[in-house]
């Protein structure tokens, strides 16, 4: 049996905020527990905003804005390596870490104040590492984040910072009940707790956290391990 | 709280057998319950398998095979509409239903017998919606699958067939704490159970099903929804 449990009761998030310790009083964690923080809180624990006047867009931005907001077009700009789609403003973007989403992550909702915008952690593995050390327990720890995918609609989310779990299971070599070796079986767990998280989390209600518990994903890992390595993606 | 329950103790699923029949036999659903059934065992009560030994592979599939089975590469493409990606042999394809997906859903892992192939089912919607009418409790259904992403390592498992339940929770015009307005914050909710759900399954011990309790998602809807619509679609 798993479980998914929101971990209800904590603050607004300020900057500086020691979000480990914050969740640690208001959640019992337990040692084998997967904790997952949303990145928004992280992101803000850690300072991660920007005011939006004091954008200035370059011409870049003013090429891809559209119909949309310069100065916001202009932040999704600094955050990324690279363009991957774009049409009407709206980027999907390779952020510096690697990661491909919509708008390099940056957004203005559930931001600590009208008029900010909230930018992914500058190393969300090492903000899971952090968040995981003040906890006390011994416990995996996601940071996730809401990525849309090509074909299907929606988002769901998945797992942009990895602490304490390894974040791909590989059923490369084992065998089914016919005798059939299993090839290419790699199964992004870490992605998948994070989705499940999201399904107890509330958005719109402070709750930023949940915890997964009755895994049995131990080990160490990190969200880089979840890329896909260049030279094996058929979709760059 | 949400709770993920694996449905343990189910025979191994033949053509013909009543999978929501054995499974109401196996475990103790209740009202609001959604079930998650591996894609694997609806196509083998429903008969979607092909054997190898009479696939004729013609000349699409010698020019695309590389060194993979004719036979299977001839499966992939009599299941697809349209070949999105290909590299060695490796077919990224659209499937009649309109998913994107790796080898068109066409496996031979986990298959009834050696030399069979596993297809998708003909209209998952359809077999979800069997399934739940066999169950007797007021559930919702998912097919699942794993999928795999572009940019990302590793599968996740998605719907492909949904009954009973909403797929998508859109956020749209709701306001978060600062009175920003959320916009395109549409989460594919069905995803993320089928994601959920696989966590407690176990592909090698015949665990095909699993059921999440305490969602809060009713209604009706179908995995037709979580198709990306064409115009929108910037990966095509």
């Amino acid at each position: 049996l798993i479980s998914i449990v929101p971990v209800e009761g904590l603050p607004a998030i300020r900057a500086g905020d020691d979000l480990g310790a914050l969740i640690a009083a208001a959640a019992e964690l337990r040692d084998g527990d997967v904790l997952v923080v949303a990145q928004k809180a992280v992101s803000k624990a850690e300072g991660r905003v920007v005011r939006m006047d004091e954008i200035v867009p370059g011409e870049e931005a003013l090429r891809l804005a559209g119909d949309r907001d310069l100065r916001q077009t202009q932040a999704i700009l600094d955050e990324s390596v690279r363009i991957v789609r774009e049409r009407d403003g709206f980027l999907i973007a390779e952020t510096r870490h690697g990661f491909v989403c919509g708008s390099a992550g940056v957004d203005a909702s559930n931001a600590p104040e009208a008029g900010m915008l909230v930018l992914l952690p500058l190393d969300p593995d090492a903000s899971a590492e952090r968040i995981r050390r003040s906890l006390g327990a011994r416990v995996g720890v996601i940071v996730s984040d809401s990525f849309g995918r090509p074909w299907r609609l929606g988002t769901t989310d998945v797992a942009i910072g990895v602490a304490g779990l390894r974040p791909l299971l590989d059923l490369e070599g084992r065998r089914d009940p016919t005798g059939y070796e299993l090839h290419s079986t790699l199964i992004a767990v870490a992605d998948e707790i994070a989705g499940a998280a999201e399904l107890a989390m509330r958005k719109l209600a402070q709750v930023p956290a949940a915890i997964v518990r009755g895994l049995d994903f131990g080990g160490e890992g990190n969200a880089r391990e979840l890329i896909m390595p260049r030279q094996r993606d058929l979709f760059r």
